[in-house]
């Protein structure tokens, strides 16, 4: 395991070997290992052996709570020497991460032209294009031939982000044209860059949101967009790594919404227990109380019960079986709204789709719950309550599944705050009402 | 609405118009819009309007039902041109996706040429690297100058994916380095690229799980990754977009999963009614049968219930809360596992976090559920009992959702499969003996 020889290389001040080790390592492998390694003074003394350009990348790969102990363990010039080879995105989400009583060090470290960048990006609002654009981008002008065009990337090309997709910007900076390095590359020296730019543009504004940004990445299939201002001059680019980024952490949002959890952007290990039971603890409070409604429900047939003690018995799966619906049904419909393969305007078309569903999901239930409880019990009129109840219960669960996120969305909420346990709350009450109503009305109870 | 726009051109044969019009847009945007003209005839006048680069990508970026109906449409030379304009992995994914009558049509479009190299791309396993792959890249050689290197990525380049990343082979194509067109152009004209190469190579097998490759794009930020044979043979390379989609794919199936669903590749409007009841059933149809426990345990406890009616109307809460507690703990692990952030060898560690969590979150629950009752019920015995039973099975939730998904992953099942609803019925089977049982024994019933 590579933890464990860099671990013994350094204990053992083996440090040629060490330095030979990490020059065959990719960056993100040598963050991966840093991370695990629990001792900041081990960190250092890896830091110290990788040249300034991995040192940089490595650096921008770990995790926060190990940069903060790097950045009060670096000195002053080797602070300098790693935000140097950080891109601006990378920087201005280090100093959001970190703890204000360390950002001072590091705004001082930045070199003064590059802090006046820094503070404006910090000005967009979180979640924003503007607040993960990055400003190092290849500008061309409309004018200029391939060759002079070459003659710039080479000239500005080592502190851009990419040189794959260069902006063709007019005296006023506003965007008139991209073009690939490949449609550079590929063209004759004298042609100019205006003719074989692309006019037809995709780009974002910077308040735009940045799940909306990463999904466009995922349509376009573009390596990096463009990020223009209200009056459409270029500000910034965004790079294909950082729209995964976005997606991932939405996602991760997502799952932890539709589970109840009220989202945090810290990972599992570096939220602590109470934040853990304060994230958990409000949806938790709000559905056990909305419980007593069904529980109050439950009160009012108490002589239904009291006379068949057996109908009790039937709660769980009544109850069980009617939230599994629903929260299937919301969940394919707040997977679909999030990918936009579900719109507003096709909220009949799910409709009409979801109780054709729950009718063939209602009988085949019904059946199956009917032989089980004739050889159980041998009892043809609970058979009967059940089944109905059954396909009731199926139906409306499956409605409320897509009503509910499909009303968030129309509310300007987000769906996925309507998920699984809130629909499963709803239903209870709904299945247990259904439940009881048949069973008294066939019973005659 | 662009949309209603297009449709107007078509119908009313405003073809110059409507030529210009699609000039101007993406062709992603256009796909999006043909796969909403339901009407075929419309969809090949649009693409007969657009030239033959335009309609390749269009082609690629729609819908696969629409895209079926099209191959019929087309003439033979139409599809030649479209095919023509496709990387290999769209064309294989093409291939895979549309039904057996009409894949004849498509091979015997594809040049002969192409065709072998389709049908070894077809070879590889559903869901492996080479399944995903492209077989069109730079190679380039480790004596070639510069110069030499940039005439050749001017000669080959219009037909690769991509001329960000060039890989260098040998003789026997083995991958001996990596270079970015970067390192190319910002480098003088007499160097060779085996001085400039990257040899610490981050490449994956042809088997490679797609998932698996997927993550290493987020991981190691790259544009590509090469892909090669057990021989370490460079047979293609997965672009990032891929890795974009892949990500999707298998975001939308853990989602399902944990929904109790079947994971399906179809779209929800793509999969017809009896599809979508199929992967709803198997597992509605597992729990419905195993809340049957759950239903026997409550029989047990007739008596209990018939002597205090009231705890009957307590199931609902207890077992919904337990329920909650449970997909809380199983989320946050199911999710931690896939994007690695939590490792088997962690399960001490997270089920020492889950208890102390839980604790916290029990003992809440009680005290705000106690104040209820004492104001509903004013009945201090019962508001103890159900303290009890809350705080035991908010514990018990929480330790069975953290284990249950790592059991998963340790027996190399799907974690997801062990979510909420499976763990739910778990939880429910245990809170509810809990519950009575502190119900018989504090109340002496």
């Amino acid at each position: 395991m590579e933890l464990e020889e860099i671990k013994y290389l350094v204990e053992n001040k083996r440090f040629t070997e060490l330095k030979n080790k990490l020059k065959d390592m990719n960056s993100a492998d040598i963050s991966e290992i840093l991370d695990e390694l629990d001792d900041v003074e081990s960190v250092i003394i890896v830091f110290r052996l990788l040249d300034k350009e991995k040192a940089g990348i490595t650096f921008s790969h770990m995790e926060s709570d190990m940069r903060e102990k790097l950045i009060h363990a670096f000195t002053d010039r080797e602070l300098k020497n790693v935000l140097d080879e950080l891109f601006m995105d990378d920087t201005v989400d280090l100093i959001e991460e970190m703890p204000s009583n360390v950002v001072p060090k590091i705004l001082k470290a930045i070199p003064k032209e590059d802090r006046k960048i820094v503070n404006e990006l910090l000005k967009y609002p979180d979640d924003s294009a503007g607040s993960i654009m990055t400003t190092e981008f290849i500008d061309l002008k409309e004018n200029m031939t391939v060759e002079e065009a070459l003659k710039r990337i080479r000239k500005i090309g080592t502190d851009s982000e990419t040189i794959y997709t260069c902006y063709v910007l007019n005296e006023e900076r506003i965007l008139k044209g991209i073009i690939n390095i490949k449609d550079i590359l590929l063209s004759k020296k004298e042609t100019t860059i205006g003719t074989l730019m692309e006019t037809n543009i995709i780009s974002v504004n910077t308040l735009e949101d940045q799940e909306e940004v990463a999904k466009m990445f995922d349509k376009y299939d573009y390596f990096a967009l463009p990020v223009v201002d209200h009056e459409n001059r270029l500000v910034g680019i965004i790079t294909v790594d950082d729209a995964i980024n976005v997606l991932q952490e939405e996602v991760a949002e997502d799952f932890e919404k539709m589970a109840a959890i009220s989202p945090t952007e810290d990972g599992y290990f570096e939220t602590s227990v109470f934040k853990h039971a304060k994230n958990r603890i409000v949806w938790l409070l709000v559905l056990m109380l909305s419980a007593a409604i069904t529980g109050n429900i439950i009160t009012q047939y108490e002589n239904a019960f009291a006379a068949v003690p057996l109908l009790v018995s039937f709660i769980p799966m009544i109850m069980g079986t009617g939230g599994n619906c629903g929260s299937q049904s919301s969940t394919l419909i707040i997977r679909g709204l999030a990918t936009d393969e579900i719109e507003l305007k096709d909220i009949f078309k799910v409709l009409w789709k979801e109780i054709r569903v729950s009718i063939v999901v209602g009988i085949v239930l019904a059946i199956v719950n009917g032989i089980r409880i004739m050889i159980q019990y041998d009892d043809m009129q609970l058979a009967i309550v059940l089944g109905i109840t059954l396909m009731v219960t199926t139906t409306i669960a499956k409605i409320l599944g897509c009503l509910l996120p499909m009303t968030a969305k129309k509310l300007k909420l987000d769906p996925a705050i309507m998920a699984s346990p809130l629909i499963t709350t709803l239903v209870d009450v709904c299945s247990i009402l259904v439940y009881f109503q048949v069973a008294t009305s066939i019973m005659g109870l």
